[in-house]
C-alpha cells in the first residue's frame, strides 16, 4: 500500500513538474515601458523553465536594468533613448489638444508632426541597431553564443534584423507591429468590419464609419509605409544586403504571440501561427500588505475604487487631479490612486494615493468595486480576468480603442479627457458604473469567458516559444502570402486575363454572327 | 506522512480524472460512410465523459445502427437513402471516365451530370429533414427534451436545419460544407494561394494554375449554390419561415471542429471559431491480433505493406486487382489487403486479403513500411500521425488533393488510377517509397510535428463542444461577416464613394483652375 502511494506521489510530482524541454538558449530584443513589463513576466516564465535568457539593451535604457538574476545584458552605449519625459510630453501634448485649448493646427500639421515624431522614435531605436552590429567583438559573441530563437516586441523593428542577421528563428511577443495593429498586416483585414485603432469604430459600422475607418486605414498604413522606408529598411539594406525587403522581412517571424484573446478583441480573420495570450500576466490575487488590506477592509460595504494611468504617465494637469480628488472625497467608497504627481490639494480622508500597487492582487480582492483606467492593454485584460467593471479615461495609442471594446460588451463606461473635469461628469460616472449592476454582471460574464480555456495563456505562450525551439522554426505554419505582390494576391492579373477572355470571346461570338448576317444578307440581296 | 501520501493520491486522481463538466445533452445529426466512423469516434468519447447522446436517423441507414449502449436513436422513415450501390455507381464511373474508355463525354455533359447526382444525394438527405419536421410527435419530444447542442457534419445540411428548428447552439465535426471544402465558406481564402479541391494546385501556383484554380472555385461555388437554392433554401423556408436564408444559417454555426492540422493543410487564413482536431482519431497503436501479429512477425526484415482503399470503397475492376495482386506477390515484404470483392487470381503467398483490418495498429507497428492508400483524410491523418510513408492511388473527392499534400512535403507518392496498371507503373512505385529513403524521414517529421501539440486534439474538441454547452454558444468567436452583403463585406461601396470623392475634388479644382485661367487671360485681351 505504501509503495501505491510512494508510486502516486512520484507521479504526482512528474505531472506537476514543467513539461520536460531541453534547456534553450533566447536571445532577446525588449522594448520599454509596459512593454517591457509584458515581456519580463515571458521571460521570468522562460528562466523558471531552465532557458538562458540573453537581452540586448542600451546603457540608457529606461526600464531594462542590466543583469539580473534571470537574464544576462549586452549593454551598447547610445546617445539617445526613449525615456519619461517624451512620453510626458506626448501625452501632456495630447491632453491639451484634445481640449480644444490649443491655438487652431491644421489637420496636415498635426498628422506631420506626429509622424516626424514616430520617425524620430524609430531612429532612436535604429540606432540601438547600429550599436550592436557596428560593435564585430558583439556580433562574434552573439554569433558564437549559438542562440536557439529570437524573442522581440516588434514595435520596435530591431529585434527582426538581429533574428535575420544571425538567422535565427523569431517569435513575436506582440500587438503592434510598428505602428499599426498587427492583424492588420498577417492577417486578412476586411475592413468592413475590423475597426481601424484610433477611428472609434467597432466591429458594426454604418457607411460613413467604413468611409471613416477606409481613411484612418490608408493613414496609418502611410504612416507604417514611411517608417519603415525612412527607418529600417535603410538598416537592413547596410546590414543584410541591398536586395532585403524590411517589409516582407517583419512578416516572416514564426511564431506572433499576440497579447490579446477573442473575449477582449472582436472576433476576426487569423492565421496558423498566431497564438493569442491575452491575460498571460493574470493570476490569481495574492493576499494583499497588511496596511494595504486594513484599507480595503475598512472601506466596510461601500467597497473599494482603484485608480490608475498606467505605466507610462506619471503626472496629469494639476487641475484635473484637483477635480478627480475632490470626487473621490465625496464617496462613501475607499478609494486607492497610484499617482505620482503632486498631492492634488482636495484629497479626501477616504483616498490613498500610492507611487505603486499591486494592481493584480488588488482587482482580485472581492472589496474592489471599480476600477478607473486609462486603458492599457495590460490592465484591461487583468480587469476581465478579475470581473471588475471599468471607468476609462483613455489618453492615447490604442487606449480609447481598447475601453470601447469593454464599453461595448457592457462592462465599461467610458470619459474623454476633455469633458472629465466639466460639470459632474466624473461623479456621475462613478456613480453609474457602482449602482447599475449590469456593468458587473457583464465583466463578470467575460471573465468566466476568459477564464475557460484548454490551459493557461501563459503556458500556451511557453509551448510555443519552446515548440520553435524544438523545430527550429515553424515554417509550416506561415502562409508566407505576404511574398506575392498585391495584384497576384488579390487575383487581379487572374480576374483581367478571365474577364478579356471573356470579353474576346463574346466579341468573336459577335463578329462571327455579324459575318453570317451579312454573308446570308448578301446572297438574299443576290437572288432578290 | 500517511496523510500526505493520500493527499497526494486523492490529487492524484482529480488531475487524471477527466475534468469535470456537468452531463450533456447532445443532438447529433450524423452522415454515413467514413463520416459516421469519425463521428462515432466524438460520441464514444463524449459518452465517455457522461453527456447523453442522442441520433436522429434514418430507418435506411446505411452505418448508423438503431440504438446502441452509448446513444440513443430516432428512427425516421424515408424511402430512399445513400448506400453502397450509388457510391459503387459513382466509383466505377469516375475510374472508367478516367481511364479515358468512355465515348467522348462533353464537359458540360459531366458537370451537369455530376450536378444533377450531387442534387439527388442532397434531395435524398433532404427527405430525411421533412421526416423529421413533419413528425408532430418527434418533433415535440426533441423540443421536450432539453437538449444543450447540436453536433452534426455539415456536408449534409440537415443538423444545421434542426438546430435552428429547435434553437439551439451548434457545433460542426466538419471539412466539407455541402459540396466545398468548408474554409472558402468561413474564412478569408485568397485563390491566389488556397488551392480548390479538385483542381490538382497546390498553394504555390503558377499564373495559368491560379487561372485554373479560379475557373475551379467559380464552378464549384455555383455548384454549392444551386444545391443549396434547389433543395436546402426551400427546406428552410418550408420549416423555418419565407425570410430565413441557409447560406447564412450554415455559417452561423458556433464552433467548426476542423479535421485537419496545419501539418497536413497548407498554411491558411482562419477565424477565431474554427478548432483544429486533424488526427482526433489517432491513438497509440495497440497489440494486433495473434495471427495477424504472426503474420507481421513472419515478414522479418523486409517488413509489411498494407492497402487499404477506405470505407466507401469495396470493389476495384478485376483486371486492376489483377495487376496490383501480381505485383504484390513479385516482392519480398508482407502484404495485407483491406479487399472486399472476389479474391484475385494472381495473389501470391506474401498476401493476406482482409475484410477489415485494424489500421491505426497496424500503421503504428515498427514491421510495416508502407500503406497504399486512396487518400480519405481519415487514413492520411493516420499515415502522419505513425509516421509511414504513403503510396497513393486516389480515386475521388478530395482523395487527390489529400495525397497531393503528403507528396508535397515528401511523405508520398502518387499514382494515377488510369496508369496504375500500365507498365510497371505500380512496382516501381512500391519499390521507390520502400527503398528511398526521403519518404519515410518525411514523414517521421511530419509524425513528430503532428504530435508536439498543448493537448491531444479529441481532448481539444471535447473540450471546445462542452465550451458551447457551458456558455450556450460561442457568439463572440463568430465574425458575423456572412451577415454583410459581399459590396459592403468587399468595401466595394466606400471604395466608389471615396473615388467619386477624390475624383469630384480634382475636377472642382481643374474648373476652378480653369475659370481663373480663362479670367486672367480675358483680363489680359482687355489689357492688350
Amino acid at each position: 500500500m505504501k509503495l501505491l502511494y510512494c508510486c502516486s506521489a512520484l507521479l504526482l510530482l512528474f505531472i506537476l513538474a514543467p513539461r520536460a524541454c531541453q534547456a534553450g538558449n533566447i536571445l532577446v530584443f525588449p522594448t520599454e515601458g509596459s512593454h517591457w513589463i509584458n515581456m519580463d513576466i515571458l521571460l521570468k516564465a522562460l528562466h523558471s523553465r531552465g532557458h538562458n535568457i540573453t537581452i540586448v539593451r542600451s546603457d540608457k535604457s529606461w526600464y531594462i536594468t542590466d543583469n539580473s538574476s534571470y537574464y544576462h545584458t549586452y549593454t551598447v552605449q547610445v546617445e539617445r533613448s526613449l525615456d519619461q519625459k517624451l512620453i510626458t510630453k506626448m501625452m501632456l501634448g495630447t491632453i491639451e489638444f484634445e481640449r480644444g485649448t490649443l491655438p487652431w493646427v491644421s489637420f496636415l500639421n498635426t498628422a506631420v508632426g506626429m509622424l516626424s515624431m514616430v520617425v524620430d522614435v524609430h531612429n532612436i531605436i535604429g540606432e540601438y541597431a547600429s550599436a550592436i552590429l557596428d560593435d564585430k567583438e558583439l556580433t562574434r559573441i552573439l554569433r558564437d553564443s549559438k542562440f536557439d530563437v529570437v524573442l522581440t516586441d516588434p514595435c520596435w523593428g530591431t529585434g527582426v534584423i538581429l533574428a535575420k542577421y544571425f538567422n535565427l528563428p523569431l517569435v513575436y511577443n506582440v500587438r503592434w507591429l510598428i505602428a499599426t495593429e498587427s492583424h492588420l498586416s498577417i492577417a486578412p483585414s476586411p475592413l468592413s468590419y475590423i475597426p481601424i485603432t484610433g477611428s472609434g469604430n467597432t466591429d458594426k459600422m454604418t457607411f460613413f464609419q467604413r468611409v471613416n475607418n477606409m481613411v484612418f486605414h490608408l493613414t496609418s498604413q502611410t504612416h507604417n509605409y514611411l517608417v519603415v522606408k525612412l527607418v529600417y529598411q535603410k538598416l537592413c539594406e547596410k546590414y543584410l544586403g541591398p536586395d532585403c525587403d524590411y517589409g516582407e522581412m517583419m512578416l516572416d517571424a514564426d511564431i506572433w504571440l499576440m497579447r490579446v484573446d477573442f473575449v477582449f478583441e472582436y472576433p476576426r480573420p487569423t492565421v496558423p501561427n498566431v497564438v493569442y495570450m491575452g491575460g498571460f500576466q493574470c493570476r490569481p490575487a495574492k493576499p494583499l500588505p497588511q496596511h494595504l488590506e486594513e484599507f480595503v477592509q475598512s472601506s466596510g460595504e461601500h467597497g473599494v475604487i482603484i485608480m490608475s494611468m498606467g505605466a507610462f504617465v506619471n503626472e496629469l494637469p494639476a487641475d484635473m487631479t484637483n477635480k478627480i480628488a475632490a470626487v473621490f472625497a465625496k464617496l462613501p467608497q475607499k478609494v486607492i490612486w497610484r499617482h505620482k504627481g503632486d498631492r492634488p490639494a482636495t484629497l479626501g480622508n477616504n483616498t490613498l494615493v500610492v507611487d505603486w500597487m499591486p494592481q493584480n492582487d488588488l482587482l482580485g480582492h472581492p472589496k474592489v468595486k471599480l476600477f478607473v483606467a486609462h486603458g492599457g492593454t495590460n490592465g484591461v485584460q487583468e480587469a476581465i480576468y478579475h470581473g471588475v467593471p471599468v471607468l476609462g479615461l483613455p489618453l492615447f495609442f490604442d487606449q480609447y480603442d481598447n475601453l470601447l471594446r469593454l464599453k461595448e460588451k457592457g462592462g465599461a463606461k467610458l470619459l474623454t479627457i476633455q469633458t472629465v473635469d466639466k460639470d459632474d461628469n466624473f461623479l456621475k460616472a462613478v456613480q453609474e458604473v457602482l449602482n447599475e449592476p449590469s456593468y458587473t454582471m457583464n465583466m463578470q460574464r467575460l471573465s468566466r469567458l476568459h477564464r475557460d480555456q484548454p490551459m493557461h495563456p501563459l503556458d500556451n505562450a511557453l509551448f510555443w516559444i519552446e515548440y520553435v525551439m524544438r523545430h527550429k522554426g515553424a515554417a509550416h505554419l506561415k502562409t508566407g502570402s505576404y511574398r506575392l505582390p498585391w495584384y497576384t494576391y488579390h487575383s487581379v492579373d487572374v480576374i483581367l486575363f478571365l474577364a478579356g477572355a471573356v470579353l474576346l470571346m463574346l466579341l468573336t461570338v459577335f463578329i462571327l454572327i455579324r459575318c453570317l448576317y451579312t454573308a446570308v444578307c448578301k446572297q438574299k440581296l443576290k437572288h432578290d
